[in-house]
């Protein structure tokens, strides 16, 4: 790597409200290991925009900073790659917010999709925290703060982008240059991975999720508890391969995908029974979380590591956010000593 | 003063949009310089905040700040007694309200009479700015961060005082216990002084304020220029006291309230005109002004001065706004390296 790093710069991360689980690893953990080589990647612990729904449980969001950075390390997450950092721990994320909650108006937040929908989901109605509806603003924030030009994202986070896009050109054209960079979502090429019960939505309070640190135990237990074909009652009947999760779960993991396609025209021709696939998926799936729950049980045990992860990064990133912050108040001519 | 500082402390300041006035003399600033002996005073150049309705005039209110600073000094607020510090150089003002926002519905803030009022004054309507919505979480991190009892405000700006209790009493108690204190409105006993044109508002944009380092000409000027009784058209015809600005500005400003009495009998009964009720004020104000100007006109020499005033102020303060949010985010228990 040569001293001017060239490489596209990646913002991402996740709220610390839980462990990581399959899901966090289909949809982002796997790509984010190999994007750490080819990109400038910035691991986001985003405790802060966490507690714009978690006021009543701020001791939930810090004890799962560290939870959250053992998945990182664990799934492989090269801290000399990829910086790690601890969003609440960057003051100038919140100085930058500040400034760009100017550049935006109530209805356009009001009218964001995303925020639509998550209001809705989390049912604040009239009541929603006025640090939720501005959480858009904060990613913006976040995301130029690094002068990110790569930022992953679902489908549903594109309103997201296309927020902070807008607030880049507004600043823009108020500081009279391109100092702020737009940003492109790099969209996940799998789709969300239902939870083993079948819901499409995985999560922790449903308990269908199987954590990156899942022992054997609970990945058989969750195989055997898996969603199949409920018409698929005896073995040599034909079965539905379509929204049988144990099939779903084989084309997220199985790294042998010619096999899962036999295996997926025997089911459908009948004569091949849920047990048999459904040993196949716990045994992928163990070879899979085995090594990552190992390397876990290791890197818990010396939490001291870990925060000097943590706070490597975490300096780092200031660094960078500050900078960023300066030329923001330098280009609109701001008071500085 | 012992050690212990028992004095009760004061927040207040000024958005830096434009010098100060005669207005803000009666307002705020001539009772300021009282109570900086009996209290301890910190007067905030609010220059974040008057971004949230001028993002698109940084330039404004940068150059206000040292106007404002001016006025300050030049009136007699004395940097050994109150700290004067600069809003946008105190990132944890930023991160305190970033918190706050999470314990405020939009609901909420949307109901705010104050906001609700100067909408309508600023003519935002469905365009309000994001920041304008949420000052006043940001007013309440001001306060809170100073840990500041008293605020003094007009009758107009009690919501604000309001709302920051509502938010300190759900931040105590998320952390368990009284950490931030309630703060009291401390009312100004003067009523707002009008323009010199007789319009209830005194503002820069409408051309009727007189500044603190107007000079004779401008004094004379305005004061020729004074709304008066209309139908007091000959000296010996009955004259009309309430609404006629001359008095007005008599009432507040000339130090001998019996002669002003006085003045008021002989022009409601008759045979006083408007002339020589005009030269006493022109006085009067000369011998206000005068001082001011002159002293800031002194001050004005050694930008560096108020540069050191400002930069010193701002760093006392920084200490203990720091200190405030270190309590803050201690108290709720948040990550912290």
């Amino acid at each position: 790597m040569s001293n001017v790093d060239q490489r596209p710069i990646i913002l991402t991360g996740d709220r610390p409200t839980g462990q990581l689980h399959l899901g966090h690893f289909v949809g982002s953990l796997r790509s984010r290991v190999g994007l750490q080589d080819s990109h400038h990647q910035h691991l986001l612990l985003a405790d802060a925009q966490a507690l714009t729904d978690n006021a009543d449980n701020p001791d939930k969001v810090r004890r799962n900073i560290l939870e959250v950075a053992l998945d990182y390390l664990a799934v492989g997450i090269d801290p000399t790659k990829t910086t790690i950092c601890v969003q609440s721990c960057l003051p100038a994320l919140n100085e930058l917010t500040m400034l760009y909650l100017n550049f935006v108006t109530v209805a356009r937040l009001e009218r964001n999709p995303t925020i639509k929908s998550e209001i809705q989901m989390r049912g604040f109605e009239r009541d929603i925290p006025a640090g939720f509806l501005c959480y858009p603003v904060a990613q913006a924030a976040d995301i130029t703060a690094f002068k990110a030009t790569v930022v992953p994202v679902g489908e549903d986070q594109i309103p997201m982008i296309e927020q902070t896009n807008e607030i880049v050109r507004r600043v823009n054209r108020q500081i009279g240059q391109d100092l702020l960079p737009e940003c492109k979502a790099l969209l996940s090429n799998m789709a969300r991975l239902p939870g083993f019960d079948g819901k499409a939505k995985m999560s922790k309070s449903l308990g269908n999720t199987i954590v990156l640190n899942a022992s054997d135990k609970d990945i058989k237990k969750a195989v055997n508890a898996m969603y199949t074909d409920p018409n698929h009652l005896r073995i040599e009947d034909p079965g539905q391969v379509e929204g049988n999760i144990v099939f779903t779960y084989l084309d997220a993991f199985d790294p042998n995908k010619e096999e899962v396609e036999e295996l997926k025209a025997h089911y459908r021709r009948g004569g091949l029974g849920d047990g048999t696939v459904k040993k196949r998926l716990e045994g992928v799936l163990k070879e899979l979380i085995t090594p990552i729950r190992e390397r876990r049980e290791e890197l818990a045990k010396d939490p001291d590591y870990i925060m000097d992860v943590l706070r490597q990064g975490t300096d780092k990133c200031r660094i960078i956010t500050q900078q960023t912050l300066d030329e923001v108040k330098d280009g609109l001519g701001l008071f500085k000593f």
